[in-house]
């Protein structure tokens, strides 16, 4: 069993979609990612709060084991994001993002969590995702995220990221947008002259398409009837991916890592039937088992 | 093996793609559906052409055993549809739609033909769908396709038809539509509630999504680089679709249904990658069979 490292935000949602609305409710990328990866192995995160920052959370994540001595607590309000879907949910339209104490942010991994074999680095600024990779020591899995936002701003940093990568976990837009092609199926082969052997591309309701060793395998999503709120889906999906490789402590092979983004979907199916991190804070690794056993039924072509 | 009859049109179309342009080419579900279908069991075509129908396109279809007894001659001009797509291919935009010949169209089926087990109704005006339904004795399947132009100007029609469908095939674009659901898996339940026991919803390059005895199947497509034109690519799927069904003479086994529709996107993949029908009128079984097993690769999840 592998330990995983992540660094991403920790931050305070409000959220409005066609089925309700939520103020202030738990989000970010790492608490996503935490929530789900831990479900498989032991998570290190890595991220920065304010004094707002409630003692139930911090709880939530150590409660599964998540270490969260690198959780820095500063002066200042937490991260806050708020933002609006409408029609099929397929897109956010963000209404505001007040960095607070994001903003002067420096990741600093405690001594311990130097040595973790399975590195994610969610989507934040290139510049930061560099300066983790500098206090690290031997990985064997280094992926990351990322958005329009740094492609479109940072793109010579984020290129210097993907020379450094293992595997790019994507939104399809923006493997699109990333490299200019057309579809998704041409976009993972540009990414990865870009440095990432493998690719995923996340294509929510209809799961991912993966590049991996120069073939293609592709996997639908899990059926879901309402779709309560997509937020945090794409970093519950890294969590599940990067949480099984660790389990199995898998670093290359084709098969694996085809299987962690399966996992990586199905994990992502159970955050957007509730609003915040409803769906992950009780979930049991035989819940998902339970639905993995549906999945293979939905998805299977042998009798 | 059963036989199968599809109704709809024979065309000539223009279309241009980011990759290049096709004037008065072969086009029109039923040469799409007659193609892909033929491959698998004997086909039946009702539809009309006019005086510039050519021999050539004829033959095409008699090659591969389909019978064109049903396609009536008459004066005047083959049915046109002149379209363009851009960006990422996923919706034509309609640039000219001459009905011609098929204006006071209304198929009237060869003796012989009415006793076909699998009818395919192509996206056609569904008072016209109904008078084929008149026309046959006791089908296995009656499986249709529609589109947003019969949603929006036919809908009492195409209710009634609905409620005399095996399966409806439809995109998800127009699943939604024709039901108001948010995403693709409550339309499918929806659908249902209007007729057809069996839902197929064709995603594109995304493969589909089934519904059928109140389970859901989702399968990708088959991963292609270069989409030239997704022209036909619905019609071809259904052809698959019906094909497999007819050659195995399955009507309502859920396992066959699944692998029915899988044969109908593999078969659609053909398609996309050129212009027309140039990806189908040389297609061999053995062809799709090569592609049948890299798809079990793209998509097995047991080692």
């Amino acid at each position: 069993m592998g330990r995983i490292l992540v660094v991403g935000s920790l931050a305070y949602d409000s959220v409005k979609t066609p089925t309700g609305k939520v103020d202030g409710a738990l989000g970010g990328s790492a608490n996503y990612f935490g929530l789900s990866a831990s479900l498989f192995a032991p998570v290190n995160v890595v991220g920065v709060v304010g004094e707002d920052y409630k003692e139930s959370d911090a709880k939530l994540l150590t409660s599964r084991g998540v270490d969260i001595q690198g959780i820095e607590r500063v002066p200042g309000k937490t991260f806050h994001w708020a933002g609006e879907y409408s029609g099929d949910l397929n897109e956010a339209k963000t209404l505001k993002t007040e960095l607070n104490v994001f903003e002067h942010f420096h990741p600093k991994l405690p001594k311990q969590y130097q040595d973790c074999e399975y590195v994610f680095l969610a989507n934040i600024d290139p510049v930061l995702q560099a300066e983790v990779l500098e206090q690290v020591k031997s990985p064997k899995v280094v992926a990351a995220d990322t958005m329009n936002f740094w492609i479109q701003s940072k793109l010579s940093d984020l290129k210097k990221i993907l020379q450094r990568l293992d595997v790019l976990l994507i939104n399809e837009g923006e493997a699109k947008q990333l490299t200019g092609a057309s579809n998704a199926v041409s976009a993972a082969e540009k990414i990865v002259d870009l440095g990432p052997k493998t690719v995923v591309i996340k294509r929510g309701e209809y799961g991912f398409l993966l590049y991996v060793q120069g073939q293609y395998y592709a996997l639908p999503a899990f059926p879901i009837k309402q779709v309560v709120d997509p937020t945090g889906a794409g970093d519950t999906f890294a969590g599940g991916f990067m949480g099984y490789l660790a389990k199995n402590d898998f670093a290359a092979d084709a098969f694996a890592v085809k299987k962690a983004a399966m996992y990586g979907t199905l994990l992502a199916s159970f955050t957007v039937q509730d609003f915040s991190v409803g769906a992950l804070k009780d979930l049991t690794m035989d819940q998902v088992e339970k639905r993995h056993l549906q999945y293979r039924e939905i998805v299977s072509i042998n009798a």
